[in-house]
């Protein structure tokens, strides 16, 4: 097996398999491009600026020495493939280039508790699906009824909309809770204030690549090739806010307050012997959503509740990627149909992932199932939805009898409303 | 009255009391920040180079050679008046700097039919609300009934969704048909296909200007601070492909595929004089949608058809902004209430603008209720929805005894699927 000369434990998520893509901001201040290897952040700034990417198609052209990563996704799969042969080889542990150079390793690796992360993407749009049919069956359970769980249309098309990109955030950046309108039961009069039933979205999403010109869908068997790379993603959501507001358009202000992600970045390249076929699709589904080799990825998703009188976090729910009903090309097949443009750094989530039995449900709404069924603490506290002070942590990775592939984590913070 | 030594007609869009921000394509093939006088585009880059916006806030920011309006924005209120006053005071026939220097002038004025414009702005976020209460009135007819036509959160906060911002394309983009899956009347199994009511939404936009902070919302009070200046906007729909779609997360292919918008964006200073009172909401809103001095600008829209065979365009409709329920202040503060960031460049638009009779209905839908009320054309033809090599036309503009404050055009054709 491949090894770098950085030490990599066992459970890392971050072996040399991996090289995922992240940003951050250096002793001096700047933001650079980075990747990551066992504890240390990788500077490719500092690789870039040494000349170190000299393959055909990235040399010369400084992709790592942006602030963001989108020109560098503009570029598709060609130079990414490039740029993980460069950085593979960089990292090995029979290759002297850099594994000698002690100047330039001072300079490459950043102890990964020194360096603060930002989000390396200037993320154009951003849209979310609600892919999984659990979680999709469980919600018409609760506000329909489970014989008309599934809406007709959900096994048809991958059932999405357009979220807010603005108040995308990196882990770690804690949240004010939302205020807002809400009905009050029994009652048509609306009335101002917290947010009371504030929720958790476990999620995976992806960013695109190249993308496709305005009016030029992108097929469904070629859709991969515009995917670079996938995130854990907690779509906060306003479960009582968005009661109120959400006919007819949709959800707006019960998601548009803060959408967090993790800051590794992780390439399919890195996923793929992680690939698995996906079910049986059933009732087909229409030829521009008739996925060959229909694939999906088996990555580990856990979430834990972290809150002061805990003694270690408590894990709320074990889930998977491998759950979802529709595929990221099937996603963005659809997306496009239309002819809508899609660019490089626009966002897109799978919508809360959850798998078949209540360990497996990816919100508080499924877990307590509309509050009705409270999650109990060590502390002796019960939860409903989350409370001020809470903090939400979600964790991703697949693995086999080698190494793990991981995405690190995704946190934040519930602080009181202003 | 205040007049500029360039020739201005008595209807133009352009005089100088407007001064609107737009870019275009100069000769040698850049994009440059442009205004408007007369039949001439200004080009705001080749002032800003020759050192003429000297003032205070933007003498040596060179924000007119950007390439974008969205580092203008971020610099606000007084920022915009200081260009406002500078541009005024250069355009004025009693000032000989610009009109006596020839060669100056040969390179700042460029003839609108020349000049190829471009979208001013990086968009980063766009919100589309839903605030005319007649358009709400009408849709809920047509598919509740009267007597519950409005949802019963319409009269207690700005509806909206989030839109796609990649797919916003400038006046002039003809925009090809788009396909999807749509459901038979009497079918539970979806079909794939051109859309066949393909319908136009008139709306006018507004962009922002600095913004907030993620968590600190924006007052109502304080929300016209942000708003920089507004656009006409068609917001493309494909209502086939909405119903099949929209439950229960909202539109989303249906109107992912095109949203046009006029060139030129007018200030709030340009409108100024056209500010008009709001109705009295009933019932009264919840104190953070309670805006002290509601108004709104009476600006005159019109819809236009032009298809082969007709001699002139077919006036669809005659809308006027003022028909609005909800201010833009009231949906700013609304859509930041949760702590949603704003940021500069990010686009809001009206929803369609219905006014309270059949002619200034804003959409096919409406003009043609669904489709049984065709529109009667001058060469004969009729239409419900819109055909392959329609062309969509909109204009808007202020008037008072003196001159017209206008938009220009927002047009587009609709061209066969691909």
């Amino acid at each position: 097996m491949l090894n770098s000369f950085i030490p990599v434990e066992k459970n890392s998520h971050f072996p040399i398999q991996n090289l995922p893509y992240g940003a951050f901001i250096t002793e001096g201040g700047e933001i650079h491009l980075c990747s990551a290897i066992g504890e240390y952040v990788v500077d490719l700034c500092v690789l870039d600026e040494a000349g170190l990417f000299d393959g055909e198609l990235l040399a010369d052209r400084f992709v790592f020495q942006d602030s963001t990563l989108n020109y560098f996704m503009s570029l598709g799969k060609a130079a990414w493939q490039e740029a993980r042969n460069t950085l593979t080889n960089l990292l090995r542990d029979d290759n002297p280039v850099l594994r000698d150079d002690d100047l330039l390793r001072a300079r490459v690796f950043v102890p990964m508790e020194d360096a603060e992360m930002v989000l390396p993407v200037e993320i154009g749009d951003y849209t979310d699906f609600y892919s999984s049919e659990q979680h999709a069956y469980n919600v018409g359970c609760m506000f329909r009824d489970p014989e008309n769980a599934l809406m007709p249309n959900w096994k048809h098309l991958p059932v999405g909309y357009h979220g807010r990109a603005s108040s995308i955030v990196i882990s770690g950046t804690d949240i004010h809770r939302p205020q807002g309108q809400t009905i009050p039961a029994d009652s048509d009069q609306p009335v101002f204030g917290d947010s009371r039933l504030v929720d958790f979205e476990l999620e995976v999403g992806f960013f695109t690549g190249p993308g496709n010109e305005l009016g030029e869908p992108v097929s469904v068997d070629n859709a991969e090739e515009h995917i670079f790379g996938m995130v854990l993603v907690n779509d906060w959501s306003a479960r009582d806010i968005q009661k109120w507001e959400y006919q007819p358009l949709g959800p707006f202000l019960a998601k548009n307050w803060a959408t967090s992600i993790s800051p590794w970045i992780v390439t399919l390249e890195a996923l793929a012997p992680f690939r698995i076929d996906m079910l049986v699709q059933d009732p087909e589904v229409l030829p521009y959503l008739n996925q060959k080799n229909r694939s999906t990825f088996d990555i580990n998703l856990e979430v834990y509740l972290d809150a002061d009188g805990l003694e270690e976090p408590h894990r709320l729910a074990t889930s998977n990627y491998k759950y979802m009903y529709w595929s990221m090309a099937q996603q963005l097949a659809h997306q496009t149909i239309t002819g809508c443009n899609v660019k490089p750094g626009d966002m897109y989530a799978s919508g809360t992932i959850s798998g078949n039995d209540e360990s497996a449900y990816g919100s508080m709404l499924e877990l307590t199932w509309k509050g009705t069924n409270p999650v109990q603490l060590a502390n002796g506290e019960e939860r409903t939805f989350i409370k001020d002070g809470d903090n939400i942590i979600m964790t991703g990775y697949a693995e086999n009898k080698d190494y793990r592939i991981g995405f690190g984590v995704v946190e934040g913070k519930i602080l009181p409303s202003k």
